[in-house]
């Protein structure tokens, strides 16, 4: 299993907005095969960041099959317009499954 | 519920000895009140990073409670030195829990 980790800094003024085209583009991801689960949360420091931690089956689940699907272009069009920098998407994996 | 997120870059060729001493140092956060459960992962793209995800009942168990005890004291002194750059802690709370 895989943690996909993606700080996101959305436009200030623009946090609502962003939360509502979520709650829609959440559908997309959870039906993308090797989808585990997903979380989205709201930082207490920085209330326009947010981190989203998404766990696939594996690595390609995410970089081949969700970023090369048809599927993609619909939650780029609901969500990358809200963030500013654009964010970096790193991959984790547990210690001990290495 | 909040989780404590903290990116952590170790030292190159540090990698496991800084694994080692996390494996003594989990048991410190782990005794502490408000503690509910944690998680250390290894980046995929970056292998010297590592992400600590902490979930703690209130923000205060955690910069109070935690970061003000003697414990965490034997904490930093198991891991701080394997920093580089020091980490930036966040913490984050539910969406719909707001």
């Amino acid at each position: 299993m895989i943690l996909e980790v993606a700080i996101l800094d959305v436009k200030k003024g623009e946090e609502k907005n962003f939360e509502s085209a979520f709650s829609r583009a959440q559908i997309i991801i959870s039906s993308m095969e090797g989808y585990i689960s997903h979380q989205l949360k709201n930082c207490i420091e920085k209330p326009n960041r947010y981190i989203l931690l998404v766990n696939w089956e594996t690595i390609e689940n995410h970089t081949i099959g969700f970023r090369e699907s048809k599927q993609y272009q619909e939650w780029q069009k609901l969500l990358h317009h809200f963030y500013d920098p654009f964010p970096e998407v790193h991959h984790y994996t547990d210690i001990s499954s290495r």
